[in-house]
């Protein structure tokens, strides 16, 4: 979390970089080289970079080699976040964590929270290293069961997200979880912040999936006018299909981090 | 599910073998080695293979490669089952499916549902391929969201992991939804089969977890006295740490299966 407030605050930048390598989409075809293009063109203008582990699977042993060296090439200055979304029991959950702290290096990953809190404990564990617990997503099932109406033990009613926003809270003890929220509900990402005032919050969605910049940035601030990580991923890396998509990709990363510090300057501004 | 049901008949087994290549707990280094050897060892008494995808990536891009020459070894006639509980949206689902299903051939995966139907349908649209969707674990944390209950729209009342079964029946217009019910919750494997009476369930947690094998296979049993697979793991793959290790996994194979089939047998007397 330090080395993270440390490259928001050296870039002036809550945009996180989703590298999401595409070989239908992508303008050269060698993934490691079009990653390294991208990285090279936008290190100064991001808080993190977040490679989507799935896009690096669909090309096999090669891609994971790729996915290893994309993350040596990012280099120590600005933190890494794994997005793999991964969730099983124990064992399991260790090995998986194995494989992206020690052997990946990421300083965080993404985690899904269905199979409970000792399944992300052998994450949380790497007390240096961030959990991200998907809690509220942006696609257009996410409320098949994240918004249902949920009775605790004590007869409170919440929806889902909302239980397991009140649990990233509890498991926070030494200070490492943060949690994904989809831009595309401003509403119930305002009410994720007032349950987890302090704890990080990486934004999806705002790009191709037409979430929203401003509420989100008005809504998921937090009280010292941070604490978000805005993440875009094809906006960014297909800005352009032709030679020139590093320049277009650096546009992108620019014209986005201008959008969203205005937000934030102005939200910080009617906070007083 | 034809595949599975041809490969349980012949071996007359309802025995999954769980690949869970552990260096910690291997007899011999080469992970490709020892599977193939478990593989010899058993392939007349499963039916199924469920490589555990954290152990292959724990061990980076060459536990990737170890992964696809293990399901080559596997070969046509036995069903493999990627246990990797991916989830996750539109693109980045397709992404994953085309990693499994394409790339590595797997015949079905675990999925996890939390992120709603949509993330699912990229998995499902494979319609030779089967997806088992987590519903109930085996693990002390399981409750933590699965057993909380929710109330639906039309205002019934019932645990999360319920309404996962019921949407897991929705969604199989193609039959190829399974479910995978922990074996430590005999009572709730009962409430699942009631809810979806002629869908395939994983059964993992009778070893190693202590779930309950006569309880799984009396609750879990289809009308036809089929429809599970008891996964097992750790018990046949490290049955001996020596040089006898396959000999070992073999007769621990064979214990469980007909451990299995005499419950199977009694239960099917039982019911008439």
């Amino acid at each position: 979390m330090e080395k993270l407030g440390r490259a928001s605050e050296g870039n002036n930048s809550l945009l996180c970089v989703g590298l999401d390598p595409d070989p239908r989409l992508m303008p050269i075809e060698d993934v490691l080289e079009f990653n390294r293009a991208i990285i090279d063109a936008t290190r100064d203008l991001v808080c993190c970079y977040k490679p989507n582990l799935a896009f690096f699977e669909a090309l096999g042993p090669p891609g994971l080699e790729a996915l290893r060296r994309t993350v040596e090439h990012i280099g120590g200055e600005v933190p890494v976040i794994g997005d793999g979304k991964r969730g099983d029991i124990g064992n399991t959950a260790r090995a998986y964590a194995s494989a992206l702290f020690d052997y990946y290096g990421f300083d965080a990953v993404t985690a899904n929270p269905y199979m409970g809190g000792d399944t992300l404990a052998p994450f949380l564990d790497y007390a240096e290293r961030g959990v991200f617990v998907v809690c509220r997503t942006s696609n257009p099932g996410s409320g098949d069961f994240q918004s249902l109406p949920v009775t605790r033990s004590d007869g409170e009613r919440r929806p889902l997200y909302m239980e397991v926003a009140a649990r990233c809270r509890e498991w926070n003890g030494a200070g490492n979880v943060g949690l994904v929220v989809g831009a595309t509900y401003a509403e119930e990402l305002q009410k994720v912040r007032a349950e987890c005032p302090d704890q990080p919050i990486l934004i999806p969605g705002i790009g191709a999936q037409g979430g929203d910049l401003r509420g989100s940035v008005e809504n998921g601030l937090d009280s010292r006018g941070g604490g978000i990580l805005i993440s875009a991923s094809r906006q960014v890396l297909y800005a352009s299909q032709g030679s020139d998509f590093a320049d277009r990709a650096r546009d992108a990363a620019l014209d986005l981090r201008e959008r969203i510090n205005r937000c934030r300057l102005e939200e910080n501004r009617m906070q007083g």
